[in-house]
């Protein structure tokens, strides 16, 4: 018949070529900067394009009483190349995602249930834009910008977030000073803390030095 | 006080500056290729990076018994230059988002409530992905990429889609085939329709010629 | 002599380093989100820079009368990584080039000869752009959207065609819906066509289920 | 009709708004980092998608016997935030392309008849790539670098550039040097060339200083 | 003469286009996403790509000792649209640049002067990277990523940096918490601050509520 | 402990996995478009993002009387996929950096010490934009296009460079054309050299054919 010779002459991706269209991650070894190295397309199946932990609630029994579940390309590998990620906020009351960064992305917030007031300070004029969001809101959280979200009611809240990056990152500020093993003078010369609180709070986050 | 002058040194991005961290758009004029002119940010409020359109159910009583409810940088000028958008997926019982594209965006589905069988289509190959998506099942769509979604319950489900762009744009293959003035000549050397479907698929979605 | 010192000390970027200037793909395995891993520069020659290819007529012998040559990075692996890729369209009499999108790519398409009528339908307001190119035109096709070449003409035409990605990829619409094994009922509920029409379209495009 | 209501829903990118698909030039002004300021899409027609200046054959009577027909942005709007152009270079017997740079793009070259030589240098290693092209043969000229297109017929040669980028540019070196006021020391030390050549080029493109 | 012809040919970017090759800013208003609009090219001058603040001694009398010198767009209107911006930091015996981030860049330090221990924290991981930077020395600091600059000897060093967007933003952790009038509140619930420390750290560096 | 809870609940980004912050080359082989393959993570130190040979003087005995030490990827691994990299420019009295190219940056040149006569030429309308730079100062030069920088004083001086790039090649004009085997009758028709100034430029740069 007819069309297969027109089959033929347009089928030229073959199956074992690179994918135009999307570039599943090989989790194995460290990528590159635009990601990671493409799995096979020919093995590459729906369930590669699906993720199923963002309808697991996160454990909340914690010192912030919340939990970040992340759907990024190391959870997600169908994520890889294309330009997106996503997560989950579970904020039990009185709940809180502390004062973080993401370094390589901006985020949208949608509120699948709950309050949660939420906000970030602009670089240079330090200006703070926060407000409470109800059930079926989105805010959007300027790349590189320093924000938090706390639960604002007395009962859990959900968050569903995504990023414009696979692998936006995260950069909670008071882990970046008090959980490792950043110098307590260094914290105190670039920071205005003292010494007292940098040892107090490297005692709760589980600091040395 | 000595702040007072390392106040002066620091606080060089003045307010009457172009915003390093955000430009909400002025949706007046038609914008440039990267988006829209920014407002000037010292008029900016917290309310310009809150979009609360999502929080309100689409009218799903049309044809295709689902709605799409944008919050894309028209509806929400916040998004303006962030790489981010959003939308809302109404889909009543027996609802669908017919077969479509979004020329400039890879897509995030994030299932609120009940079930969506989605899938899409890889180029070259022709490979349908498709498979059937619970609460809390995040699906990824490749950009530019032919996708669709539907109610697989017998009750209505809720979608919350991402896309990495402001302005992904939507091109629903069935509109810009019969809900036009696309001449029918046209429709059928390009594609393998009959003239008598054409007619009747533009009967009923308003097109002519 | 001098100069010898100083080709020394200019001559920095060692053949055994990453090519600054092009990165010829090494076409095995399936590359990363940025195309392919790079040859070894010493070793690339003039000739990974050509693509003879789109010298020589399709053939046009098939149910479009019609025929693609890509010279895209899988056939011209020289185009990996410095975004661009081409390719030619044989237009016999009566051929056409179904509607497509290329998902990652706007088009520029140059009448070499003959007559194509040619157009692309935007997105949102469905606006159909589209009128007979002469020898010499040439037509910009924006990213991701549908667009078809006919042959306005009783005689060949030719046509050149460049993309601004190594990797444009080709979606053809009816290829998507009726050449693989996209469910019928699926194919139904996504579009409007009914299941006589999809059931043909099927047995004459080689598609199942 | 339910159809209307559909309708209404979906089409929320109104007329007056920035398009998503194309963004065709406003040439008033100068444009910012992106392009230019897009025009009422409301007002674009199919015309400002099309370029026909490439079908007319440029004045070889000059001292290159050669011809270059841009298609940049500046003479064909609707490539503006498209991320292509093109351009057309006809080579009378004897005519040559000079040695030139494109700063901000890639180029394409497709010989749509004659014979022409061309090459290009690498950075680093100086390597020189060239090689004599036949009719319907592709070159891919890599970002930034030195490259010439010399016909190596006795007869005229015609061929079709693409570059990734509406407004390439266009940097010959000898009109960078000797077509302009550049003072004759500051050549004399920048260069290895002597005061005598530089002058006698000088008289030739009509260079001052 | 015949190359008045030529010129004629190839002189086809005209004065009153945009510029392809730079775009200096006309401060005047707010920008767009990619930056701000350009000034008439044919009034640009030399001076414009030239800025000589960097050869100024910040004053480091103040709670710092330190003194950042930006030449940001804002200051240096030649940099909109290339990619790059940079600026000067003076270091006092003492002085300390505070832990900051720089939201949309990448920096590069170059240690022109004195001994500088900078560091920089990774996200997720929370590791510290410092050093003790010698005249001479170049470091940089990823994107995003919380870092500093301490004074290492006991008289002034001098840094030079970079970065790879015109406008990197900065956002000193301190000022983002103490120095506006973020809720005293809000700032324990998202650090794990104590309100004493909040309150002195907001009445040294003035900030309210 | 609680928080040991939370910290497993956050450090999801293990030390196995590509690193979001930053990808330090692993420059065995030849990369990719987007550069080199990311090193462990986990095994990364500070001294990977610091390079020492920036405060080494380059050896200036030469026929330029200068030299270029470059803090490129290749040099300076910790650069891969950060969007910068640097160099140092040595001018020893009468020392110049001949007229070149970046093919993938824009460069900003700092004078450290002393003065620097430079300038970049215009594309297009070939303007000569040029300048005697003093001690502090900060010149920015446009991606791609031709420029230069001279010793303005009878001492030494230093320039500090970066560009927006890792890899921002470099192409010096002379080099391209007179220091390899570039067939003499070509560059005599792609510039408008005659063959006797060829021949002498290649003696001295050592090129042949």
């Amino acid at each position: 018949m007819l069309y297969i010779i027109f089959l033929t002459a347009l089928l030229f991706v073959t199956p074992s070529s690179h994918a135009a269209d999307f570039c599943v991650a090989k989790l194995k070894g460290f990528g590159g900067p635009s990601g990671y190295a493409c799995r096979d397309p020919a093995k590459v199946t729906v369930d590669d394009f699906i993720f199923s932990g963002l309808g697991i609630p996160g454990n909340t029994t914690n010192i912030i009483s919340a939990a970040v579940t992340p759907a990024f390309v190391q959870q997600f590998p169908g994520l890889n190349g294309l330009g997106l990620s996503g997560g989950r906020l579970d904020l039990a009351a009185g709940g809180v995602i502390p004062l973080h960064t993401h370094p390589a992305a901006s985020e949208l917030l949608f509120v699948a249930s709950g309050k949660i007031t939420a906000g970030f300070i602009s670089s240079g004029a330090n200006v703070v834009y926060t407000k409470t969001l109800m059930k079926g809101d989105l805010m959007v959280f300027p790349q590189g910008l320093l924000h938090f979200q706390i639960n604002a009611g007395g009962y859990p809240a959900l968050g569903i977030v995504t990023f414009n990056s696979p692998e936006p990152g995260l950069q909670i500020t008071d882990f970046a000073l008090f959980a490792n093993n950043f110098p307590t003078p260094l914290i105190e010369k670039s920071t205005f803390l003292d010494e007292a609180t940098i040892k107090k709070l490297k005692s709760v986050l589980g600091g040395t030095g």
